[in-house]
């Protein structure tokens, strides 16, 4: 097992990876507070020979009971499969480039959030080159702005080789930045103060794509300064009709190092699995290129990135991506991972042969192809129901039920799963629409809801101001931090901005309270105290059973914030609000959040699964507000059983109906969730 | 309000729909009967003016109570934006081109699921021209396979105009399908005995993608075959070359007449919600083009399909997409919809002035362009617990659950949601990798899962293999039917193909059963009686208090699949079970399905909600296998409270227990669900 694995910084399966490396994966945790030092001293310790690789392979599975990654099994397979081709020969047009050694070629793949699979020559440093163009025309998209830097290179395919000298004279530039002519344009954009700063803001860049300090090899960039005589025409021809200005040696230095930047497979797959984050490096969190620009730089590198491959590549792989003379592929599939491969033998078009063939391969295998999808059947409403059907986790008075009872089904619930973007969320507009009619209020569930690109929340948001204008206000329940954040970011002022709710249930509850205000304001009044005849468990008895219940019962009262029953405490009594309200808070499986589980209203008995099985309490109840309990002991309880046979039959009886009822409601639940 | 909104056929929501209509939409459903009349009809009222366009605008909104879907909205905004801008010009190169009405304006978008949103001149037909070529490239890539065609038309795109002359030398081939030299090549692949066959074959191809007959502009035909000269010179040039083979002016023929097939901006859109669709029409269900080729034909259009704007068009709209010379333009967001313009100026590259601007701020708008991502932050795993925490509904006797308390937490349970993609499934397969250690089942809990593309499909079917090999049995259950039949897919017949369940619960038990199997065999024996002291309610019972109960008791036997309770039975008694297994079954919402809410073992009382509630039975209980119970009516209990009041005490008791036992098992599962 000849790939390595290795977590980001602040992994929370950090110490599953180790353990997997404990018991025979060759995993290790990143070196990130060195994050050069393992490279160079890989680099140092030279590559390895295939056959090498081979051992090391052995070595470890004969070390490996854990189960295995399939990703790093094709991986392997894939790389195994290739090591044996050797077509292709070495670029040749710089001394230097032909001291490679052809037989090295390395692997890696980075996802977007930062885990890396390796293997082979993965970290053998070798001249980024031709993959400079993309990331060097983010740098100059962001100095200059977009429209600046497309009036001087364009973005058009040529169909033609990478040093091509034609131009696009009908606007007088290069014709995309990709091929030679365009990248010293680009190169000449990059501000800063002389040569020194200017190459320091490209090394920098670079460096933070790649989440480690480069460096460059100094003989390549002699090399390719003292041969370039091409590009020097090139680069003299654009500054003779104006397409680039002085000072032309000053630029062309600048490009001759840029491609002499020194990078090694796992690098471009770092650097690619970054532009796969929106441009943060996943491993480092710092922003190598405006989120802005990363779109602008993947278009450019699909048009036009593989030299006169690239319609071919589109049609064949489908992902971004740029090659470079040097031997290196950088590719990128947005929002999942970066793919570096280094094979120095190239192709006619000047494409690494081997990386090619690992692209071809792997996108077809997984299915990677940018247009492989199919996921038009997607159902984005779960379910719906009515406020009637279901209600929020307060338990409820008499007075406050009636109103629901008959107003309950002016809410309408809808449960949304899967992703939500255009066309799922034209889905749920239909639905919306067509349903709104008589509905006061429209609470969208979206804890199902994985994803939602911000076309679908743009819907969203205007239908939202339909709805508004048309008396229905939407509510949003249970999205996840990022949707949120996105949810909120397009709000303008004049919006709704209290329309999100943590979950559904204080969403419901919200709008109960709105429709009971509406209709019976004073139902929502817990100060005046319920004599002990209407709380719940007692309304089957008579007066005076009721008197003779009395003396066995104790009163309390609460001020708002106190605990009434402490998770923990013997559970030895049974409680009836008589004023006020109270919640239960059960701490999550994290320890660290609560979650209601339920809300009492006066009339409610609370405590009372204790009776049958003992034991401690396992949640608190907290008054919300001031107030006060009817107490009995379930002491008192079994000595009324002796003193009070009716009485306590009749008790026990209503607790009996008041557990088959929450039962009941609590099934149907899980029925309406599962 | 001038857009139309149409459902499909056999939509669900198509009585939502109608209800839009009757109040104030101009929606209707298409006559999908007689798909073309009304096209035909349209066409024959002649074309709406501007000023005609705001009148039913301003028609329209006076009856529209209802809420306004934002797309209808925006598509509105759109296109009186663009209607009051007149650059570009009329196509000139032939005299019936140039008879175009300038003004004309129709903008339409379909989405994969057959929904239509139009507005303007959606209507008016006018000549398909160049849009011609990637679907005609389609039906050469269906008679040839890929290798064939890519052999005799290449991919690259060129920078060059659409009626370029250049070719590929080094390939002997154009250089792409999407320049007319191209286009003539791959329309002389279309297979068919003879001329009319092989256009009947493209004509029948066109109208399965527009869902309605098609027909040819026979005057603008015989005007492009009078004046194509240009396009002859092309053709004999390739034949000269060996790229095309006779007869050459068949093929001219061909290519003429299919360029001067009639739609409308509306046709445009249902064909490109076709390729959206993965090649299926979404309103006929008509195959229009394999889906394996629809990939291809979508990456063509992406690198090659507007002409030398193709570079500037991925980078500004990032949509695969066509243009023709007759005002048309083609875009498609795979798997979601299409969408078409119309408007007959065009820009110098031969693009519609129009349709550019409109698709350029549609897809800035809604931020559509194929790279606008941002959801690397998707966590896959909702939650993961063991087998010991949560177990299956079957309520096991005592010998059963000190197996599972034993062993349940062998089982490994995870909770996914969002989507399952390469990235998501990587994450999953870094979790299982993990924590498999001593897992005998892992099952994958899929119901949230809105979509799974076979990347991630793929990696967890790999990954079911590896931990196959170590012992560990992967199930997934949940699944949609979509993703469940891509799943099924992937397994080879050496894949165990019964690892796919409806819900977690079925898998749960499946796996307990097992468990429970291994360990202890016998405990699964439910054909054994037990006697009445090893009921869980009577088990603090003294043998003098049962045998004071046994006379109160019936014993009733059941043979398999006959119903011991039954829906709407008057609610009076309460089951012991003694032999056999028992399950309850609730009807759901829909009426038709049953799901499964418990499952009962011997030993496990049944029925008693009902003492305290009465009423009538809500629910089936089935015996699973032959069965037999104890059964007491609340009749002879109420009738113990005076004659044996401490044994009555007793059963309340047990039946209180039983119940807080159920609610807090109950309460526990909705904790986890939500």
């Amino acid at each position: 097992m000849s790939w390595r694995w290795r977590s980001k910084r602040n992994d929370p399966a950090e110490s599953t990876l180790k353990d997997i490396a404990t018991t025979g994966f060759a995993g290790e945790m990143a070196q990130h507070a060195k994050p050069d030092a393992r490279i160079v001293n890989d680099a140092g310790v030279s590559s390895p020979e295939p056959a090498e690789a081979e051992t090391r392979l052995h070595f470890n599975t004969s070390h490996t009971p854990a189960v295995t990654s399939p990703i790093g099994r094709w991986l392997n397979e894939l790389h195994a499969k290739y090591q044996a081709v050797n077509d292709g020969e070495l670029a040749n047009y710089i001394p230097e480039l032909t001291r490679a050694n052809p037989s090295h070629f390395g692997v890696a793949l980075a996802t977007a959030d930062g885990q890396i699979y390796e293997v082979g020559d993965s970290e053998v440093l070798f001249t980024i080159q031709s993959i400079s163009k993309p990331l060097v025309y983010g740098l100059a998209l962001e100095d200059h702005g977009p429209s600046a830097v497309l009036s001087r290179v364009g973005v058009e395919p040529t169909g033609e080789a990478f040093n091509s000298i034609v131009m696009d004279e009908v606007n007088n530039r290069p014709f995309n930045p990709m091929v030679n002519a365009g990248a010293i344009a680009t190169t000449s954009l990059v501000k800063g103060d002389g040569p020194e700063e200017r190459f320091a803001r490209i090394l920098d860049m670079f460096s933070r794509y790649a989440g480690r300090k480069l460096s460059v090899d100094e003989s390549v960039f002699e090399s390719e300064r003292s041969t370039g005589h091409r590009n020097r025409a090139i680069a003299y021809l654009q500054l003779n009709s104006g397409m680039i200005q002085e000072p032309v040696l000053e630029h062309l230095d600048l490009y001759f190092r840029q491609c002499a930047i020194l990078v090694s497979a796992r690098d471009l797959a770092m650097m690619a699995a970054t532009l796969a984050n929106n441009g943060v490096n996943p491993v480092t969190g710092e922003v190598a290129i405006a989120a802005e620009h990363v779109k602008t730089v993947l278009s450019v590198m699909a048009s036009c990135g593989m030299y006169d491959y690239s319609g071919e590549w589109v049609y064949r792989v489908g992902l971004p991506a740029k090659s470079g003379v040097g031997g290196g592929i950088l590719a990128v599939l947005p929002g999942q991972f970066g793919f570096g491969v280094f094979s120095p033998r190239l192709d006619a078009h000047g494409n690494s042969y081997r990386g090619i063939e690992v692209c071809k391969e792997l996108s077809q295998r997984f299915y990677l192809h940018v247009y492989d999808t199919h996921f038009a059947s997607d159902n984005i409403v779960r379910r719906s129901f009515r406020g009637g059907a279901v209600t929020s986790k307060r338990l409820r008075g008499a007075r406050e039920r009636k109103v629901l009872d008959a107003a309950g089904s002016r809410i309408l619930v809808y449960e949304l799963q899967g992703g939500l973007y255009f066309a799922t969320a034209e889905q749920l507009l239909r639905r919306m629409a067509g349903e709104a009619a008589g509905v006061s209020f429209i609470v969208l569930d979206g804890r199902r809801i994985g994803r939602a690109d911000l076309s679908a929340l743009l819907l969203i948001r205007d239908m939202s101001r339909s709805l508004w204008e048309h008396g229905t206000t939407m509510l949003l329940a249970g999205l996840t931090e990022q949707i949120k954040a996105d949810w909120l970011a397009l709000q303008e002022s004049s919006d709704l901005k209290d329309t999100c709710f943590t979950n559904v249930d204080d969403a419901l509850e919200h709008c109960e309270k709105l429709l009971i205000a509406e209709s019976d304001p004073l139902a929502l009044d817990t100060n005046a105290e319920l004599p002990l005849a209407e709380m719940d468990i007692l309304r089957k008895l008579t007066a005076d059973q009721i008197g003779r219940l009395a003396p066995h019962l104790e009163y309390a009262s609460y001020a708002a914030g106190e605990r009434i029953i402490k998770e923990g405490d013997p559970a030895d009594r049974l409680y009836m609000l008589a004023s006020g309200s109270a919640t239960v808070n059960v701490r999550l499986d994290d320890g660290k959040r609560n979650t209601r589980m339920a809300a009492f209203r006066p009339g409610v008995a609370f405590g009372e699964f204790a009776l049958f099985d003992g034991g401690k309490r396992v949640a608190d109840v907290v008054a919300e507000t001031k107030a006060t309990c009817y107490v009995l002991t379930f002491e008192k309880l079994e000595r009324l059983e002796k003193l009070e046979p009716e009485l306590y039959h009749r008790i026990l009886f209503a607790l009996g109906r008041l557990l088959s009822d929450r039962l009941r409601r609590v099934t149907a639940e899980v029925r309406a969730l599962s």
